[in-house]
């Protein structure tokens, strides 16, 4: 058999291998503390359940629309003017079996041998994985050049040129948690108008979890990017639902027919009964987001402190998202070395600064979606490890 | 915003433009009999629906390995087992959101400039689609040739040259309803070990959809092939549970990492809470299938009958499947102008035969997923509508 020669260039998400691994070890008898998976360890609300067991006894069963169902589409679109005050028309919105189908489309829509495509890096490693499968070049935002993870906008506009086609941003941003408020994206938003061939993906999957008080910095916000504004958001992180495979995004217009047909290709639409549970969670009461969000910043606090007193490790604080990325190479080691020893001898699972961007080899993500037990128990067996 | 070149050569799939098409003309007020979605009209088994009902209670809410659960992919090589007595490791097993990632994937896989892809003609059309999209050459299977539509194992052996890579195979067979029998497919099997380096994608989807009592021919049968081979299977058709995406495949061992690597990219995994109703599904009583088939058979003789008494119509009898491919020509239309009429004038929903092949452009494809009185209706109309 011969293969597709771009398969070489496809990545992966070294995540579920790590999760494979873990679950591998517990198998054996080992126990492990999970925080590795981007996942939020709460259970999706009643409320959602019940609209979907509901759908599923109403016999909603058969294809719906490869976009979504109207209903659904719509939901998102009330949520929209809801939060952001922002007027979409759900005809642009697709309904999708997670977040990453948005990128794995979006991507896939505009690279090609010589086009180019900004992303993050360190990053969500399927922005560099979906770059270079498709044969466009990879041009990275130095995730890593300031200590907060902070960005720049003018050293953002200075990547793109005439082949840039996408430029992909994620804030807050996974793995880091920095979190880039308003004033700096007004700035870059203003830049990108003397760009208008290069098209953004804001992937603001992380839109709910924001610490501090502050207000999520969305692209909605810049009408006049609206023909070129890919936003992908979901409901996996805010509602506790990453099983149910559940993302939308809202799209130029002039994108959706492309994208439709991707997902006649695929996947042919997302699970009819499921997209009932999607509009109560849209339409019900934003509780569960509040109260996971009191949890997260008591975590946050007690990772971000833990992390810091231990020798060799520097954590900075995040602004958003369940992530801390501490360097890790004061310990000795790189994230590599770090993260094996972490799993096999204190039995934490976590993830190498290296699965997310070739530069951050002496960092490692920790994801605090876990209880503070579990954080605590996990910052005692790493202390230990180290003595 | 310029766009990757080869999207002009992705194609769709046409049901679900007619599917759009027809609801409009519902939310208009018009009466349409739906007979163009390849899916049957009964509801899932109560017990599929509970297993479901039960894990989205009992929590299962999170990310799961993106091949299957182990519980899912085990099911599904015990029904291997208990239908076809063939032994399959569970590793080989990939669930998917339904049937076509696994053709999306195999196609990606294989396909390249360079690379010939053997693929039946009238066939479903997500496989020439993606065959042009991956810039390999779609080598036809004339399945017009034959007035049943059978296959010629020698012709299409001889399509096979030292390009090819993967050849397609449908059996029953979509649009034309056109069954294989094991004879045949053991003459093809057999002239396929002179071929060793192409990979065989039998799409077995409607495997347990077959009349007069006959045995579903699988690829299964032919371990000699296995360390070529894909078999494409799942939930939507057997099991009336289109829209819950589901489906499996069994793929060659040495290609499962790079079809989770696939996963990876798109769609992480399948819903958690699913596989518990896909398990129930394959562990559970097969007498939904066995009524289904009893309603199919009636269903079958009404729409041959009714399609051979209109004038200008030819009709074949199916040998699996729910679909019939009639030639229309005879009423002094083609295909497209057909089904036209018979959407706007006689509210009939079926699908051209060019949407399944260009070579098709005087068939129309009915499917007879629908009770009988609707099929009743349906033939009353349109014979109306032609005199």
């Amino acid at each position: 058999m011969k293969l597709a020669n771009n398969l070489k260039r496809l990545g992966t998400e070294s995540a579920f291998k790590i999760l494979a691994e873990a679950k591998k070890l517990e198998s054996e008898g080992k126990e492990i503390i999970h925080l590795s998976l981007g996942q939020p360890d709460f259970k999706t609300s009643k409320h959602i359940v019940d609209a979907t067991i509901k759908a599923l006894n109403d016999g909603h069963h058969g294809y719906v629309l490869p976009n979504g169902t109207i209903e659904c589409r719509t939901a998102v679109t009330k949520k929209i003017k809801n939060l952001y005050n922002a007027d979409i028309d759900p005809e642009r919105v697709i309904i999708m079996p997670g977040g990453k189908p948005t990128m794995y489309y979006a991507i896939t829509l505009f690279g090609e041998p010589g086009a180019e495509i900004i992303y993050p890096d360190p990053g969500f490693p399927i922005y560099e994985s979906m770059i270079n499968y498709t044969g466009a070049k990879a041009v990275p935002i130095n995730m890593l050049e300031n200590k907060d993870f902070s960005i720049n906008p003018e050293k953002i506009l200075s990547l793109i040129n005439e082949n840039t086609r996408l430029l992909i941003l994620n804030n807050p941003n996974n793995p880091t948690g920095s979190f880039t408020d308003k004033r700096i994206i007004d700035q870059l938003s203003e830049g990108l108008k003397k760009f208008p061939h290069v098209a953004i993906l804001s992937d603001e999957i992380y839109s709910r979890q924001i610490f501090d008080g502050k207000k999520m910095p969305t692209f909605f916000d810049y009408p006049n990017l609206y023909d070129r504004l890919i936003v992908l958001d979901g409901w996996s992180k805010a509602y506790s639902m990453t099983g149910w495979r559940l993302g939308w995004a809202v799209w130029p217009e002039k994108l959706v027919e492309h994208v439709i047909k991707f997902c006649v290709n695929n996947h042919s639409c997302v699970n009819a009964a499921i997209q009932f549970g999607a509009i109560a969670a849209l339409e019900g009461s934003d509780d569960s987001i509040d109260l996971m969000m009191e949890k997260f910043t008591k975590r946050r606090k007690l990772i971000f402190d833990g992390l810091n007193n231990i020798n060799g490790i520097e954590c900075s604080l995040p602004g958003g998202g369940f992530y801390v990325f501490p360097k890790v190479i004061g310990t000795g080691m790189n994230g590599q070395e770090f993260t094996k020893r972490c799993l096999h001898e204190a039995g934490v699972a976590i993830v190498p600064g290296a699965a997310f961007g070739k530069k951050a080899v002496d960092h490692v993500r920790f994801s605090f979606a876990a209880s503070q037990e579990n954080i605590s128990i996990a910052l005692e067996k790493i202390k230990k490890m180290l003595q």
